[in-house]
């Protein structure tokens, strides 16, 4: 879970297809451009036989030269990245239940988000005083009255200028169309309060009371065009009972909503996370 | 998850329409009966307003007229069992998988099974010599050359004359038609390899991969004519990432499809286990 | 987890030693005194032969007739509480911790605490501007200059007037002395960072690493004279590897402690929480 | 969790002083082997600054020269082992509870142990019959009026000669002396029917009885001339409550203890385990 004791000052991250020697090569060029490496992870996806690195280095390094040196190691489709560690920008959209995003007002209020926390946007106004008691900027962004796509496009307008890394969905509740989403192509993370693919849609609590299950979870994915079946990076549960009623199901579900995003966003700050098919890699 | 020190010898079991009094006049009865009990459960079920109520006793009891006595005081549509704690009877019914299997002969073996295992019936040969080691009766059905409904006459012509309380499918991998489920309406008991609601059906541990879920799980739940759609009665879940291949979900998920599966054995020998519409009322 | 849909107006709380017919007996009270039995539970502890009941009831109820009534079945050394169902008043003792002392803010400013949350009292200041944020009154009392009797004095003479049922100490890094806490008999309630019994005293997370773990844990407990030694409410786990250094465990490590903490809070605003031997009854 | 889709042929095992370049020298020797690397694990404690990294390959290789060309190039003081991956050969030592035993043996039995089971050794006889079913070799070394060093020299007589890799503890309830355990330096796994460092010593369930713990566990660690003080290799833990007898407590933790040790031992087969002061690093 560390890049510890300290964190790394750079990471380089490789996504490409496999072949012999590929460590040895990449770490080669590291080590040639002096770089400490502090953390190392690798993986060749079965598969797809793609091959998956993340390197954390500490020190100076010349980001831009060990990036093209390494590229020019691999073949084409190979994607390499030498990033220099800084907090991810994020815009966080909610809508008006409050527990992850104050969550993630508390953490970022004492240094603890990891992300650079840009503004709250929601299509309510009832989290306002929330946002304004940790002094981060709210924006409401009201649909009524307006079509999806009037809507979507009064959000782009907001929001694209802010340039953020990530849109993180802190329990909105509107479902973006497939044009809003392919203008964030796996930069849109949402927390969904099922373990899915169980209870896809709408009032996963109230579905998971009516199935009668013995166990609840929170889901945190990449939004596709396909709602909630984009990749997951993250899953928890908790047990339940038959004394719970959906209100206690939402009420116990929400500390694990809350802790499952938030660790998300941590992987996604150390650029922890791969893609892979629909599915995710994580080095942890 | 006891009725300890010792078990009881008897319980009541009651499922009704809740009104007011009821535990006074039902523990009435036991009092006047000298009944000694021992450990006592109730619940109302909000959404169907009925009453459940599990109580062990210790000692003599004389079970058709409390029963009798309790029953007449109830509404029409009450359930009223009074039983003597004697270990429900089983027929196993597996395919090819040894795990679930061997865990239950064992447990057999060492008087922790709680249950009494009539006989192992199975539409293969592979597992008779594990049975046989345990000194289990074991017998086989082959399906090849029979329709669906000419193999389940034959399976209910085998189990049947055993009369089991519960056929118990420890990864008996043929769908029951629902002809053949309607005689065994909830007293036959499956495992699943998934946390049903998901992955529903065939290759649950493919499946699991392919979505790419964090966590995968085993359920318990009682057969209905729906596929995997039954009251659902324990599950258990574990986590997984990126490195496990359906092999390695399937090697994991052997662990706790034997625990569920035992320890579902546990509450129905203990008679801990109610229907409630299409949910389990477990008073463990 | 629930005596939903509604809560319960009354409770009725016993703790008696056990004999035959306690249920029908002090069920029989309830129903001639109209009450309207939404929950019961009931525990016999094998050890100590003692009765445990806890009783929701809904609409109206002469509180001290019916458990006037009811102690008069009983044998001396019963304890027999009808309680009206408020929320239990607290004051929380904090150091320079914030994340268990923002939870319970964040969750008593949207109503989901369940108790009063009179005032924050801490030994230093910096957690003033979030206590100002919600607006819940702080008060701190600093150490400097001060015996550890001193300190506890005025402790004593800032929250006694304030009149709480508990204090809740939501990381308060000072031990209390045997005096201070005979003040407050099973009144104190700590969340410790460790699945006690295991790394008593400071620095639990160090010890943790040291011992090399692969689980940790937090743990609410009642605060008796014997450090970490008091009857545990709640404890929860998490898992672990060797690439967590003790910074990585006391960031993983918050997240349980606050959910323990505002479930243990949970427990005892909704009276589910007996004392039984140095052991606790919780009737969830 | 794998080498998957395959197991590698061969493991590179280095632990070693940390020193830049490492990874990149080492795979160059691997590289020019010709190794077809299928997996790589790295990782740098910081405050031993030790170097630990595990490298699966496939295909042949001529090994020991391999080993000579990297530990060339380490300091003194450097561990390099390159080893054909084939079962590691353990003797079971265990006293009369049968559920570890019985796990073993059945996984043996259908090729899923991934050790090779020499024999079971035991101070009691009542588990041969369970060894005779699965034709395990099975040894009974009574202990009745041996003083421990002459009952100790005798289990060193009988298995020393079998020469296994590890001694499996699985529910061997004698102390082993510190000079029987110098004989077989970390070569002596045990599991223990608690979550170390909680509960050392006998009977852990009767204390997390009395101690009224809401979790229980099983710790499988390496044997130290310390009881219950070496390195721990896995814990796992359940969920208890106040109805759980020390009787329960034991039924339920046998689930984990089999759970736990069984998975030590494939970690231990894939040689993911190693060994960093008192603590271990597991590679999965």
């Amino acid at each position: 879970m560390s890049d510890s004791p300290q964190s790394p000052d750079f990471v380089l991250l490789v996504d490409c297809p496999d072949r012999p020697g590929l460590v040895h090569a990449i770490t080669g060029v590291l080590f040639r451009a002096g770089a400490n490496v502090t953390s190392n992870h690798e993986f060749v996806d079965a598969e797809t036989q793609r091959f998956f690195m993340r390197t954390g280095c500490g020190g100076a390094l010349d980001a831009p030269a060990v990036s093209a040196e390494i590229e020019a190691l691999l073949p084409a489709g190979s994607l390499v990245q030498v990033r220099r560690v800084v907090p991810r920008r994020i815009v966080v959209l909610v809508s008006k239940e409050h527990h992850c995003l104050a969550d993630l007002l508390v953490r970022n209020a004492y240094g603890e988000l990891g992300s650079e926390l840009l503004a709250v946007v929601s299509n309510h106004e009832n989290l306002r005083p929330l946002a304004d008691k940790f002094s981060v900027p709210f924006h409401s962004v009201p649909q009524e009255g307006l079509t999806r796509e009037e809507h979507e496009q009064r959000l782009q307008e907001l929001v694209g200028p802010m340039n953020p890394d990530y849109l993180v969905l802190a329990k909105y509740m509107r479902i973006l169309s497939p044009g809003f989403v392919a203008r964030w192509p796996h930069r849109i993370v949402n927390i969904h309060h099922s373990f899915l693919p169980a209870f896809v849609g709408a009032k996963p609590y109230h579905q998971a009371f009516h199935r009668g299950v013995k166990v609840i979870g929170a889901t945190a994915h990449f939004v596709s065009d396909q709602l909630d079946e984009g990749p997951i990076i993250m899953q928890q549960v908790i047990p339940m009972d038959h004394s719970y009623t959906p209100r206690d199901l939402a009420r116990a579900g929400r500390d694990i909503e809350r802790t499952v995003l938030s660790n998300t966003l941590k992987l996604l700050n150390e650029d922890r996370v791969f893609l892979c098919a629909n599915r995710t890699i994580i080095f942890d």
